[in-house]
């Protein structure tokens, strides 16, 4: 049987420590690094920041280089921030030193759409060292574009896909819930929205973007509607902030695709304290009409980890070069050792 | 821009018939053969068989053979019968004239399970010839196997996968109904069933085993229970047949996977006239559990026309080899003309 797969953690973050715990309990794969900037992180053991009882003789490194060098990693799960402009550099630096990339690096999963030069850069360095880079995560990645672009594969003609999730932020980590403006008044989430200061959902666009690609649509214009704040009209409480009536307990941004004024392809993204029905809906028009809904909605954090670790087979035997969920072969799980998956993956050899 | 993709329809059947006509209407596509067997059929135009007003200029052939002949197909839609054993030696000669074949024949949609050997020498004879060999279809194809697949990908782990399928057979053609056994007594039912005169659905033991597959579950044994009358509780008519109380109005068959005595896998398909609610439902317990609907369920004849075509694009593309469908890329909608679909699919070039 093969060596285990050997993965480098570029991130560990709240999705890196989850995806680390995962690892940990996974056969066929192995932690070799672990980068992070945290200064409470930096120096310590994986072990020790992840909370366990026993040290892993894994140090968290500030700097990737060292954290890259020598261990001959397969795949680095990188894990750190929503802009490519930003991971941009970070991921330059793994795929110099030959490992495969899964970022959850939300621009990332279509960087066509925000960052086309940026994306052909990448395409042709990877290329250049026979690795492969995947963006990918629960959404953007999954539920709101590659879920919706499989079941197209239904149709023979479509007139309109519109998707929804709506999910109770209540369940969902504090970090999360800052970034859709739980607890403030609508005037401090106008403001911090205006100013960049809380982004909301990241990834709609991309999305969006990516279903077009897939189905040859060329659109004229993919429109975000301003991002609304949902307001809390009792007060709403959980164990992480308490919402009081008439401020924030989250938000709902829609973001729409046009072909000459018409729109084609809508998501609407809902995320507030106390959402009543949680789900991910997808109606596509057309011939025939798919109306399809997951209920109750999947967990973020809990379904990126599986996407991102389910990846890895994938990626591993994927063509070099910048993917994107929808070039990948049929998504699933990668259940027991990870080797089985990575061996049983039929070999891309060209006709 | 690229030539139209030639096709040829081996078979012109009620399947064959339709996607006849949908051929006809795409961009970037052309039909330039026909086989079939029937009689009223040979030696007729295609434009007449399909009942248009026009003439097509491709008289269908009872020689395979020769229809292959000098028209330099690039694809082959097969849609003849359900079993490998008697689509072999048909698919065998498509190979051997070099086109790609897309085939309906549901044992075709994963044959590793009850023709290993058969599948191997397609394997090894669509390698050497150059050209790419897919059984496809809505089921087995995509909705209780492909679509069960993509969804296991949020999952980190599962216990158990169960998926149903529920469909009004009023609303399908009279060879279905009669393939289920609609109208018999149950006496009838049970005889024709026993003789293998009527066949009910084939291929959820495929299903079983490619999701399986996908999974890397090493399954004891795939267990199919006796096929089930359903009886009708009250006399039901449709504009194809009437079915008195008492008699059989459609049919329920299930088939599990087990592990050690476990079940983990249930597929439960039902068929019947006048079933109040049609739906595909698939629930995976596991982290998360995922549940998800769709409803009504998919026409079969309508979703079956559209994966075959769909999957043309990614069959030009894809490596040498019999492949199924988790094998090649997340599958979509070739909207418009189909050469856009061919020439933005990714290159499966080695890394």
């Amino acid at each position: 049987m093969m060596e285990e797969v050997k993965v480098v953690l570029y991130g560990v973050g709240a999705v890196g420590e989850l995806i680390a715990r995962f690892l940990l309990e996974k056969q066929g794969v192995k932690i070799v690094g672990a980068v992070d900037v945290a200064e409470d992180k930096v120096g310590k053991d994986l072990g020790v920041v992840l909370g366990l009882n026993k040290k892993l003789g894994i140090i968290v490194s500030k700097d990737a280089a060292s954290a890259l060098s020598n261990v001959g990693a397969d795949v680095v799960i990188h894990t750190t921030t929503s802009y490519l402009r930003e991971t941009y550099p970070q991921i330059v630096s793994i795929v110099k030193r030959r490992a495969n990339v899964i970022s959850t690096c939300e621009e990332l999963s279509y960087p066509y759409y925000s960052e086309p030069k940026l994306a052909e850069k990448l395409d042709a360095l990877a290329k250049k060292h026979g690795v492969t880079i995947l963006g990918t995560g629960i959404n953007p990645g999954f539920l709101m574009d590659t879920l919706v672009i499989t079941l197209t594969a239904v149709c023979q003609k479509i007139e309109k896909i519109e998707v929804m999730r709506v999910l109770n932020a209540a369940t969902r980590r504090l970090s999360f819930q800052k970034k859709i403006g739980v607890g403030l008044t609508v005037e401090e989430f106008k403001e911090k929205i205006a100013c960049k200061q809380i982004t909301g959902h990241v990834g709609l666009e991309q999305s969006i973007a990516m279903i077009a690609d897939a189905l040859s649509w060329k659109l004229d214009v993919i429109k975000a509607e301003a991002v609304q704040p949902v307001i809390a009209n009792k007060t709403v409480e959980n164990n992480l902030v308490k919402v009081e009536a008439g401020k924030v307990s989250g938000l709902r941004q829609t973001v729409r695709g046009l072909i000459e004024g018409r729109e084609i392809i809508r998501l609407d993204f809902q995320a507030y304290i106390d959402a009543k029905e949680e789900y991910d809906a997808i109606t596509i028009q057309g011939v025939p009409t798919v109306k399809q809904k997951i209920q109750p909605c999947i967990h973020g954090d809990m379904g990126t980890v599986a996407i991102v670790v389910n990846s890895i087979p994938k990626v591993l035997k994927a063509p070099a070069g910048l993917l994107t969920m929808k070039d990948l072969p049929v998504p699933s799980a990668a259940l027991g050792d990870l080797r089985n998956h990575v061996s049983t993956l039929k070999q891309s050899d060209s006709k």
